[in-house]
């Protein structure tokens, strides 16, 4: 049995609890996390309140080999991630002189310059490491197993491929997915003895109603990529003989 | 001070925490529980695994005043949500009467009729209520506090329709955009003193880059709608003595 290293990640907004604002976080760091081997196995949105924050970091920390977070690091009032996560974990507050250095170069020619408020993205859980944002300067943050990133995707983005290949991971999971022009509901017996006569995989069942006609798609996932192909083998077997004609890749 | 009445969401679903699959249902339940004056206060994402889904909504049941769930409820075999309500309410699972006549109403004349498979969403945690589902058929459920939609975007949305009205809700939350072009680390202190002057109101900062210049949007949150105005005001106030040519709705 192979060991599944997992992570979960905690989302940090009022913005996001409100509506106003479509998250895209979960879907980058759950595929960024599928590359790295890590299996992303909870999400939590909580509101930007500081014991709310805590509460979540300190359920995810111990529960999950990783916790990410995203949003709240920002310049503002209501950026509060570095106080809660400090808090949780039961260190100080400091400015980082690493990352006071980045701001100093980055401000230094930019309208405004390193005012106050952008000082407060030199604030660091005491301990904690810089992770790089080649995208807008301050950097994101790394203490024990928790990565704070920016709540901006495109910037959340470019933390996470500055930790590509830096955490340690199992297998990558491997997802085959099969399609058929078969509702759902008529294959489902089908669907679950084929996932019964593969320990390992798990198979998801995604209906469809496209060009006037039902059909699914159906995915199977394991970190074993020879099982999770046997089983998609089987599975387009077991649809053929029922009468199906399945489509490799989906539809 | 009035009562705010608040919900958590629960989606279930390993494609979600896989990445396969953006997520929709946090905006689209959060933008209508504010309509209903109903605060989303927290949203959980859990994979299809029984333990999980119990933990998850006992926790989150208890903690707010309505529960809402998406996923997991179709005819195959990792739709388990019923299962895992049931099991985390205490009741057993039965085949709702009036669940199975609409099947076999909606299946009679549609190619498979009500298959065993389909049968399935008649399955309901004993003691449980149909929401109409005007789209698809197969209903979703209220048992208690607890309100299992599907997770198919359009498809909970129509069942939210069908819920209308219906909740007890408090003020709905009234939102209030002013935009500037102005770094939000510029005006965060200005931000913070309008929001210390004004208890009662939340304002959130959300930066932009757009057309070559940066701004960003503030919003002012508050279930009172005069206290929301009073703050937007004196936000533009303070904005246009710094200089600035605040935009009332935002850019």
């Amino acid at each position: 049995m192979t060991r599944v290293w997992t992570a979960a990640l905690c989302i940090i907004g009022d913005e996001i609890l409100s509506g106003r604002t479509q998250d895209k976080n979960v879907a980058q760091v759950a595929t960024w996390l599928n590359d790295q081997g890590i299996r992303l196995a909870e999400v939590r949105v909580v509101p930007d309140d500081q014991a709310r924050i805590v509460e979540a970091v300190n359920a995810l920390r111990e529960r999950y080999d990783y916790l990410f977070t995203t949003g709240g690091i920002g310049p503002t009032h209501d950026d509060i991630t570095v106080d809660a996560v400090a808090q949780a974990i039961g260190v100080e507050v400091i400015v980082h002189p690493a990352a006071r250095k980045i701001l100093e170069d980055y401000y230094r020619d930019r309208p405004g310059g390193l005012t106050e408020a952008r000082l407060r993205m030199a604030r660091f859980p005491k301990g904690a490491d810089l992770i790089a944002n080649p995208t807008s300067g301050a950097p994101g943050i790394n203490i024990g197993n928790v990565y704070i990133l920016a709540g901006v995707p495109h910037i959340a983005a470019s933390m996470l491929e500055a930790l590509t290949g830096k955490l340690e991971g199992g297998r990558p999971m491997v997802s085959l997915t099969v399609g058929a022009r078969a509702p759902e509901s008529d294959v489902a017996d089908l669907l679950r003895e084929t996932e019964a006569a593969h320990p390992g995989v798990a198979i998801g069942s995604y209906p469809f109603f496209k060009d006037g006609r039902y059909g699914a798609n159906f995915v199977i996932r394991s970190d074993d990529e020879e099982l999770a192909q046997a089983t998609a083998d089987d599975l387009c077997t077991r649809l053929g003989t029922a009468g199906y004609d399945p489509v490799v890749g989906g539809i």
